[in-house]
């Protein structure tokens, strides 16, 4: 970075909240020589106050996941023309208002896609034979006085349901091909070239499915996709994978779905109200937790932190943006 | 079955010990009405004196995992032309005396392979993602207490050693490939048409490898064959796999590489001692354990009977057999 004097006359990118990636990525991974960071958490002033004082002049923000941005938000920010994310999902936007104002967004892009369908695929496998089961098993010293853990199931034939053949759902199906699965999606509508067999409703997906695998964005149309019906389609040998947000499904009636029996398993990477997951299935050794870190890899922290830094430094010099986002 | 008189006439198959699959499947599922089984472990005889007295006419047995045949045993079987076992792997069986003898042998065959290979996979993702020990931590309600859990590390790109490029490693290899990693494999000898890049020595393997997968079977070649120097040149960040035998490994020297950081960590489906494993791993996060049950899942098992009876069936009706071992 340059000197004080110097730092002055950069663009600010503001901050409403501090991005986990920072502290775990440490900041200056994201700086640059192009712009500086304008800190709303930093100010002792409340946020709303803050943005009305101090940012009506900035044009680009950064927003990580918890930074909510809508319209109480944008108001404040006139001139406003482009957010970058740390996320690939962007829940936590107002698109249509952002559409509404010609802001630009730039998101995470295929960045965290590998290690989203990776993390999928573990759940997924950890669920049907059990590892983390079997893991706790072996380690509390059970193999020796208790014998065998209960057996698992096999991948090699199962019928996989994937909710939202986006990138993510892609990779999730290319993985799980070869494991010998076969493969249907659900989406709002059938891709073009893809040869996998489509359905208009995720009920009948479910009905036909042996584990659903969620990669779908949380929208109005999405939120408690998930519901009782579909639940009841997928049935007690069917298992539930979620990697995409807590909101898709209908956590409360999953989670009694899963206390009696009525799904098999699940595996779960998001949830409703987190950091807080349902405490029911703390209980459960067919369910499997991650906390939300599908994502989060050493190497793709880095690799979202130059592409951050390279989408700011393309809108400050009026260049193509490396991942915008388009509205489809 | 066929009445009591019926059976009498049947040729006899003998058991010197209760297979696991017996209880585990159902012996219903085992049986024909093409032979009978001779119980060796139901006598009151001691086993030796029991063959001695009961099995010198028995021309084909069964032989489980825990099952050792070896010359002690064939001694008393002259008769003995045909060995039918419920694993892939042969380790319990002597195989030099049994060639001597000219006794065939019937394995699992391609059973087990997909199963193995997708434990083998499943594991390796919970060692790089940290899966368990993920779902450990927000089992125990510390995300929302400590925050998120330290970050795992990404599959693709990774370089992945096969030890052992049989039917089970592969199908790890091409399951891998599917996440982005990069393959190559040490075997007695270069496998013909197989593109991946051979190492002879599997140290050299080791040393080009992020994570090593066993796959092999155990022999006097292979038992220890990952040593102190294999393990120093796969590094302190090589993860280990193994789902091949836990002789394969020399296991005090892999604990303490796993205690003291020289490697980063590993997911193992066996062990030296079975069904003991090492205590010292039972506290390490980045070791994944699971109860030998690679093989194991509720279809692969019900494959197996009918293989298994199969094998008698062909064997008693000098039909060929349906998978018979050859030594390579």
């Amino acid at each position: 970075m340059g000197s004080p004097a110097a730092d002055e006359d950069l663009p600010q990118v503001l901050l409403i909240r501090n991005p986990p990636a920072f502290t775990i990525d440490g900041e200056e991974q994201f700086t640059s020589a192009k712009f500086r960071f304008l800190k709303a958490f930093e100010s002792t002033l409340p946020p709303h106050d803050f943005l009305a004082a101090r940012a009506q002049s900035v044009r680009a923000m950064l927003a990580s996941g918890g930074a909510v941005v809508d319209a109480s938000v944008l108001q404040f920010l006139p001139e406003l023309r482009l957010i970058v994310t740390t996320t690939a999902g962007l829940n936590q936007l107002d698109l249509p208002e952002c559409r509404r104002r010609g802001i630009r967004i730039a998101n995470a892009g295929d960045v965290y896609s590998a290690d989203v369908a990776d993390c999928a695929v573990g759940l997924l496998i950890d669920v049907l034979r059990k590892i983390s089961a079997c893991n706790r098993y072996v380690k509390q010293g059970f193999w020796a006085s208790k014998g065998d853990y209960p057996l698992g199931s096999k991948l090699r034939g199962k019928r996989i349901g994937i909710v939202g053949l986006g990138r993510i759902g892609y990779q999730v199906a290319k993985r799980l091909e070869a494991f010998g699965c076969s493969i249907a999606y659900n989406s709002r509508k059938a891709k073009p070239g893809v040869s996998y067999p489509f359905y208009q409703e995720v009920q009948e997906l479910a009905a036909k499915s042996d584990a659903l695998i969620l990669c779908c964005g949380l929208t109005e149309q999405t939120r408690h996709m998930i519901n009782k019906e579909v639940l009841a389609a997928l049935g007690k040998d069917g298992v539930i994978v979620n990697i995409a947000r807590g909101g898709v499904i209908d956590e409360k009636e999953m989670v009694r779905c899963l206390m009696e029996g009525e799904i098999a398993g699940a595996g779960l990477d998001v949830f409703e109200n987190e950091p807080d997951a349902p405490k029911e299935l703390m209980e459960l050794d067919n369910v499997v937790m991650s906390p939300h870190c599908a994502v989060f890899t050493r190497e793709s922290l880095l690799d979202v932190a130059r592409l951050v830094v390279g989408n700011l430094e393309a809108f400050f010099s009026n260049e193509p943006l490396l991942s915008e986002y388009e509205d489809d």
